[in-house]
């Protein structure tokens, strides 16, 4: 593994490798439109629906997209060797902390192919090298991506194998990956249940999970209707396909009469469907009931589930039980019951009067990410640069001893 | 498991219940002394070496220092609730962290009897419940003293097994503990090579390891002798038992034939044995060749390796091998060492010319500590009541949507 090398390269020697990158990308675009159509038409002859075939899609724009997020990432500070304030103490040591990669990274996910790259660049920029192991969809596009970047940094006289992405393989080449005590030092999966519970139960080596996101919205006795509607719409539709949008809506009882009718006016007009507890399909009779499988669900799609509850301890309730430790949001103008919230419910974004949209690395000021860490442990929340360092502590003294 | 509830207490009531604590222990102190007598007869009758049988004395002195020690946490901040900076973004929103309890704490440890209430203490302090298994040769006294704390607790009207002493048990109980997934939120291995290395690799939680202590004194070439001597003596022989004390002492090759036999004086006058390479024994006949088990090794008791180096990387390259990421120092009169020494040693703590010592939570200004961990995920070095926490996201809107 090439960790140590890259641990003490300077900012500018891995800015210069991710320009090369970038270069690269732009260079091979023909070179990747061929490798990613062969994924595409994989994808189109086998049953994945739609949206899920255009996640994989790799043309000309896309490319020249995630060239440009690479060349971002290299717009970013260098977290490497940058200290915190540094405290005298009583016997004049002077002591802080100074930050230093983790060492190796090891990915395992299922999503677009541009993560490759924003994974591969933002894990560079951190002094960290990685493994990468994208899913059996994009398998022909990420082995090409690959390519790229490791002739790239070999171009830059950087090791090769800083960049690994290894093909998709079943459990138990997963299971020999997530393994490798000594090799590896951070395992990241991100994905779904299954994915998730199979790396947290098997891997010998610390796991960050990026769990899917089951986001609630909560809308408070006494919210702003307007307001209310909006953050739904938003949260839901602005974009359904991700982890930080909306897949469950909890109404106060005192609201349900007349705020239901407005979301479904808002929400069936944005395109869509509702799926509601009894509660919810007595005030809206063309909702279609929702089943038992249809809480915390994660839809991925244009499906909102939608509950009466009757208080804001309900709602809290509700998410205990079917949230996945992501994002829940309160609409409310209750000071004190908005801090309850921002106190009490667990999840990496909590958050009053704003869409569920807004938990994601780029929006909350940290550049890019590796994801969303629903993990408590090390990082919560997006995983940016900072979450891919670590802190050791650095003493400075002028022969300082212990009583 | 009882993490809930104490997620969601005030200081006020935290602090009651160590102060509840405290008390128990001191007017309790006869029966402590019984238990942990049972303790010492068993020790004092096995092969335990003396040092090894006062680690668990818990007479009358200890019980009060402990007490002492668990007032003294109730003193440091509650760092539940509290917010880093809160940046206000273009939309309008106000984002930042909060900090909320991990959880649930699973330790595995091997200390003195103290260690159990220390980290009991500290685990309440942030909001977490603790699952405590100490070692058998302590195991009179700590079951006596979770009786003890559980008592305190339930007087005060909180959950009994907010701390749960469990009794020591062989590789299929930890096994069983360490696997307890969704009980427990994080393990704490303390202690050496193969307890830590069983719960990596049987671990289905995330796991922050607190490893023995293989601490290095690089001796550079142009360091003041004076202070290099007393950096020695007092990294060895302050304190041998302890993870951040001296194991092995490295000395450039300019300074050894001058340095050494005022090392060697130093040293051997405060007790410490020499084990030396041929080099050292070549400049101090009558120092005792180290055999090749003697680097690495963590001897906590009065015995120092000592090896001649050729330089700064030399030095460096004997760290990677035989450190434990635990507390590594240079001596040198020269800057740019000093930097390089700090920004490539991977360690919990760097230093330049101060004793290794230091590396402890309460000489930093962390107050207390659960230890020092060495795994760079998560918290790396001394382990206070901010690594018992994690941040998750705080956004705060007036109804904010993303385009």
């Amino acid at each position: 593994m090439a960790s140590r090398p890259l641990a003490a390269l300077s900012r500018a020697q891995k800015d210069a490798a991710l320009q090369g990158i970038a270069n690269a990308l732009r260079r091979r675009v023909d070179e990747i439109g061929v490798a990613n159509s062969q994924d595409l038409d994989k994808a189109r002859e086998s049953e994945l629906s739609a949206p899920m075939v255009s996640r994989l899609d790799m043309g000309p724009k896309q490319v020249d997209a995630t060239a440009a997020g690479v060349e971002f990432i290299m717009g970013l500070q260098d977290p490497v060797g940058s200290r915190g304030p540094m405290q005298r103490l009583g016997n004049g040591l002077l002591v802080g902390q100074q930050r230093l990669p983790l060492g190796v990274i090891g990915m395992i996910y299922e999503s677009r192919p541009n993560v490759t790259v924003d994974a591969a660049a933002l894990c560079l920029k951190a002094g960290n090298s990685v493994v990468l192991r994208g899913g059996k969809e994009a398998a022909h596009t990420n082995a090409l991506l690959g390519q790229i970047i490791g002739d790239a940094l070999h171009a830059d006289g950087l090791p090769r194998d800083a960049v690994q992405i290894v093909p998709p393989h079943d459990r138990e080449g997963t299971k020999e990956m997530i393994t490798l005590t000594g090799l590896i030092d951070l395992i990241i999966p991100r994905g779904g249940e299954g994915l998730i519970r199979y790396v947290s139960e098997n891997a010998r080596i610390p796991v960050v999970a990026h769990y899917k996101g089951v986001c609630h919205l909560y809308l408070d006795t006494g919210c702003a209707h307007p307001m209310a509607v909006d953050l739904a719409v938003n949260s839901k539709a602005q974009k359904p396909g991700v982890c930080n949008a909306l897949e469950c809506l909890l109404v106060h009882e005192d609201e349900a009469a007349v705020l239901l009718p407005k979301l479904a006016e808002a929400l069936q007009g944005a395109g869509v469907e509702l799926r509601g507890c009894d509660k919810t399909c007595a005030v809206l009779p063309k909702v279609k009931a929702a089943t038992e499988d249809d809480w915390g669900e994660e839809f991925l799609a244009m499906v909102l589930a939608v509950k009466v509850v009757s208080d804001i301890d309900a709602a809290m309730a509700h998410i205990v039980e079917f949230g996945s430790n992501h994002t829940e949001v309160i609409c409310t103008e209750s000071q004190s019951r908005a801090q309850r919230w921002l106190r009490e419910v667990d999840a990496s974004a909590v958050m009053v009067n704003a869409s569920t949209r807004f938990n994601d690395g780029g929006e909350l000021g940290l550049g890019a990410e590796m994801g969303i860490s629903t993990s408590k442990t090390h990082v919560y929340g997006p995983m940016g640069l900072l979450g891919l360092t670590s802190e050791k502590w650095v003493v400075l003294g002028d022969g300082q001893v212990r009583n």
